[in-house]
């Protein structure tokens, strides 16, 4: 298996990620999404809503609020549990989630020491090398905000959310009998979460605001097993259909002392980034752990066919999952043509991921306006993105494109002007085919390789 | 023009609209989206994107931060100027936002005198009749977060974003530079935004937490005119086209004293709701303003071809288009059948907005194992959503699908065992025709009348 590159400043280059309000030396370690990975997340996140939403029929979709009340966060246990330790370096004055300095063995054991103040960390600091930390303490992980009017008035906090499914979960009743859904039944949501992480890095791989996608899919004890069997493979097989080299990607059971206040079982997908294997995705038995607790909470009936649910999570990070995508995608190449050997650097996404699957090229200046002809044409044909692209030079233009990784180049040259036809590239082989602008003889075969791709992807 | 009724409850009872957090009496006037008005929010917003970014050859997308950072805000002017004037009666301490609550040629006497303590309102309280108000105070509608790590340490204030704009306009070389695009061009952006509103009403028209859809379009100063006439007919198009009644929607040009403080010009669209007319889209003039101010704050030069371009917005609300699109989809309608008159609900929305374009709907219960077939064979041929529909009897299946706007029910009946055909019922004219499920007769008929759904909007 190969690591992965760290191509944090090649995704700057071509408009992927920038840091967040950078002019004014902004917030650190914050990235906005660039034109390019705007489309690649959309496309990503559409791709998960019909594999997981759309297409499966026991599913339905769910949209919360990230301003989330205290009350819920209480009785999920986020309110109590959910913090990092922390410890700072006295010498270099650098911070430090505890978990990450010591072992898991020394964690493990950390946990259970009665006076947490009196453990001792036989590690140096990862940063000046010494050996002088402070006394571990606990920090919350949540973020709030303030909705009083006047400061003549009392404080009125809310949370914004560290997980969207607490949103699927208060809402079970509504939802289940607005649809009227026996079980077994899942629901679907994409959206932003926030953690006051204390230590940010490896670019989007841990941010403060992030994308989650989540099912939070409710069936009876009894169909459990065959439900988490169901879920856990389904998840590899969408992650694995994304990357090319599958074996970047691996699964690991959690042991019973690693896993989350509210789960019962865990599997975790990893990717083998270039700063070593890091979590993109849990799926977790959460037992009936959040409708008990809520039901009891609130005083509500949280059931359904006289049962309380049981719940199988699948839970993918949105910007580690591009992260991963992005890594793998990205391959250099010493290709050959008539000038002798060159490198060339290309995106191989999954087409469908592709920021555009079609650009469209003038061979030379002179064919500007044929190209964007056929262009205009194209944009009434077919459903997908394409790009107009117009360089000094056609190299350029491939050289652009293929860094983005979009999918097909359609050249226009002299002969386009004679017989109509027109070229299309393939990025991965760079094979060039012939076809003719009429008749919709280039938009069929678009329109059917595009739905290629999309039925080998529904079909995981 | 007929008003819009108010349609909440339906939205609630057809999973359109919860009150969030509603079984903890959570967050007063805050709304999550259910199954149905996730589906209906996500395609808006993908119809929006297509038909304001993807096709557009001169634009590209963008998708910034919420968290913002307070010299965004502080350049923006939004620390300044972003504030409502707020009056209490002293009688029931009902809030009041003052500009809505005096006329708007009183408000401009206000906003022009020297002493606003000195202010005196002539009308009463609408809550008790009275005239007993506080002096009218300042309140900045900005919702705040701390991202200090440990309360040792200073505090380190952040915003969430009131407008998704700014992670356009800081973003402004950065983008333009990876897209190497000269003027004009188009940036569009789908997100949170956050505003600590004195006073939230009509559902989900106005609320904290809401969603935008912005393209800011960067051009010339010459070309300016040009292109702020097709930005607002295309504003105007994309409206209208997802209305039936045309003529619940209405165009106004704000007066000098009405603009916001970014605005050269501004046109307002609105919708005539049930409570009366409502903004939902602003076409806005920015000038230079945004780039000028963030180059002069930040020290950067936010030019293009030597020249700092003018800007023209087109802002929609989603949620407040989405209400729009609803009120004006639903319909009571009598109908004549068998039994005689009988009122149906239905929704019609553009088909393409349908929480689902189809449903397959088995006859009676010994169908229900064909009518799955059907339904599974449809998944991988068909690229949008379908629903399998199971009730005691059809009538309430055609009763509950017309309530959510499904466009097309398909019925398998005894027929359907034989010679392997299926009805078609159309949602608006409940006409219906028969088709083979063989060769694909079915889903090419389906494929093509969404297609033309979509080649019409598209077209605007």
């Amino acid at each position: 298996m190969n690591e992965a590159k760290d191509i944090t400043s090649y995704l700057k280059h071509y408009g992927f990620f920038f840091p967040s309000a950078e002019i004014y030396q902004g917030l650190a370690k914050s990235w906005d999404c660039g034109p390019n990975s705007t489309e690649l997340k959309r496309k990503l996140k559409d791709l998960w809503w019909k594999c997981f939403v759309t297409f499966q029929p026991y599913n339905v979709g769910s949209d919360s609020l990230i301003l989330t009340h205290p009350r819920v966060l209480e009785a999920s246990g986020h309110l109590k549990n959910f913090y990092d330790w922390l410890v700072e370096c006295s010498n270099c004055q650098k911070r430090h989630r505890l978990d990450k300095l010591i072992t898991a063995e020394e964690f493990t054991s950390f946990l259970a020491q009665e006076n947490k103040q009196e453990f001792s960390i036989s590690q140096n600091c990862p940063s000046c090398d010494k050996n002088k930390f402070t006394n571990p303490r606990q920090f919350n992980l949540l973020l709030s905000s303030d909705l009083q009017i006047t400061n003549q008035e009392k404080k009125n906090l809310v949370y914004l959310r560290p997980e969207t499914c607490q949103g699927i979960f208060i809402n079970f009743s509504a939802i289940q009998i607005s649809i009227r859904k026996k079980l077994p039944f899942g629901v679907g949501q994409i959206g932003k979460s926030f953690r006051n992480e204390i230590t940010l890095h490896h670019g989007i791989f841990r941010t403060r605001e992030f994308e989650q996608m989540e099912l939070e899919f409710f069936c009876s004890l009894e169909e459990k097993e065959k439900w988490w069997e169901y879920w856990n493979q389904k998840a590899w097989n969408f992650l694995t259909s994304l990357l090319n080299d599958k074996n970047k990607a691996q699964k690991k059971a959690l042991d019973q002392e690693e896993l989350p206040h509210y789960a019962k079982k865990t599997t975790d997908l990893y990717f083998q980034y270039h700063f070593g294997p890091g979590e993109l995705c849990s799926i977790s038995d959460r037992g009936d752990y959040d409708l008990k607790n809520h039901s009891e909470k609130s005083g509500e009936k949280l059931k359904v066919e006289g049962i309380t649910p049981h719940v199988i999570e699948v839970s993918f990070g949105v910007e580690r999952l591009m992260l991963a995508i992005l890594e793998d995608a990205y391959q250099e190449e010493t290709i050959e043509n008539s000038k002798g050997e060159k490198k060339r650097e290309v995106l191989k996404l999954y087409p469908l991921l592709a920021p555009y699957f079609v650009a469209v090229i003038p061979w030379k200046k002179s064919l500007r306006e044929k190209a964007k002809q056929i262009y205009q044409k194209l944009l009434t044909e077919i459903n997908f993105s394409v790009i107009y692209e117009e360089t000094d030079s056609i190299g350029k233009s491939y050289h652009y494109q293929d860094a983005i990784g979009t999918y097909y180049c359609l050249t226009v040259d002299d002969q386009t002007l004679n017989d109509e036809t027109i070229t299309v590239r393939e990025r991965d082989s760079r094979e060039q085919l012939r076809f003719s602008c009429q008749e919709q003889e280039l938009s069929q075969f678009l329109n059917q390789k595009y739905q290629e791709c999309w039925k080998k992807l529904i079909k995981i």
